[in-house]
């Protein structure tokens, strides 16, 4: 009666944990785009570094509360505006903002290069758990657009990735840490917390990094980790792993 | 390797899948109190049922793209406002609507009568799986700040609660659609999508029902489950089924 789907039944092997944004596909890209229309409409009042800085404290207050998705970008948005123009800013640009969510939501999935062929190899040979943080409709959509979804075992969408979201969903699934592997581009939330229940992870990095996501340099210390350049390379690292 | 928590392996009887907001806690009644500050706020350009019936129109629109949670009622308050007022309603109250948003969030869990001893009793004989839908991370806080959370083998916050996400979730954990009970204050969320994968619900009911969550009267023919006054009567309906 208490039956893993097959696919995950029949891995005697390493789990994967595969983050989704800008491991996947393109995601930080389309959030810079939307920053830069919001830069562009606060410039009356002023810089785009001074409106970055201003968003990014918004954001550092909604983010532990109303997470990393689109609401939450769009809510630091209205409330930065309002700020930032001392309360000038009309109602018509804020259902502009409001539209640019939309815009983020319904955004065409960019695939990253080589990641089909990349996620067809593993899926052969290994269980693929996609963990993804952010809106959980918004998420789950992405995944069915991507046309990536067959690969997955399951979905999981987390409002934090942390030690404590790590150490449940290995408890859900029943997952010894020794043989969970985490790979994502983000050091701080795809890498270090995987770190620290004793299971691995490897880091591809994507070309741009969200200030957010950038590990202190004391937090790197005694750690080690593989980076590959990208999906394509996993499947060495495992393999060493495994002999 | 593979292992469900003990608590869910042990069970040869029902998995109970428990919803969260009206049936463990109120909420529906935070959302009308912040319903009738928006409708005051409004009221210097509508009256509230008007109001009412332009923030159902985008909810309506919000909740299949953005959710069930607070920053989806949020976005759909700001937008009624500017709709309603014409672009007249000043930025200092929208700044307002969304401090609401922070209101719900914080405001603190008020258990409805008799769960807590409910929980405790269903919990010695049945594996609790609590399934809510809105936002992941608030979801997540109010079952910590509930107290209840040990109670729980589990605890799923999806988007939306259809037929393919009971599926999904009965899949996940290897649950035969025979031995699940849904047990919930929403006929639309909690009862009808669970009826028809096969599965069991009990349904009960809360003092108010918000109007996206009322069934058609067509939706309810043909279809036969039992209702309970509080959680402290489903036990009875499980040991009937169990004979």
């Amino acid at each position: 009666m208490f039956k893993y789907k097959k696919q995950h039944q029949v891995s005697n092997s390493f789990i994967l944990g595969i983050d989704a944004d800008d491991t996947l596909w393109e995601n930080e890209a389309l959030f810079y785009e939307i920053q830069d229309r919001f830069f562009e409409l606060m410039s009356h009042w002023s810089e785009p570094s001074e409106t970055n800085g201003a968003l990014l404290e918004n954001e550092k207050t909604s983010i532990p509360v109303y997470g990393y998705g689109v609401t939450s970008f769009v809510r630091s948005m209205v409330l930065t505006a309002i700020e930032i123009s001392k309360g000038e800013i009309e109602t018509k640009d804020i259902t502009k903002i409001f539209s640019w969510g939309d815009d983020l939501i319904n955004a065409p999935i960019d695939l990253l290069p080589g990641v089909e062929e990349a996620l067809k190899d593993l899926h052969d040979s290994y269980s693929l758990l996609l963990i993804t943080k952010g809106d959980v409709l918004h998420q789950r959509a992405k995944v069915e657009k991507s046309g990536l979804s067959d690969f997955f075992w399951n979905i999981e969408v987390v409002g934090e990735k942390d030690t404590d979201i790590y150490k449940m969903l290995l408890d859900r699934y029943g997952i010894n840490p020794e043989k969970f592997v985490m790979i994502g581009n983000s050091i701080i939330s795809d890498v270090l917390p995987v770190l620290s229940i004793g299971a691995k992870a490897i880091h591809v990095p994507h070309h741009t990094t969200w200030e957010l996501e950038i590990p202190d340099s004391k937090e790197l210390e005694n750690v080690d980790f593989p980076v590959v350049e990208n999906l394509g390379g996993v499947k060495e690292i495992l393999l060493g792993w495994n002999k």
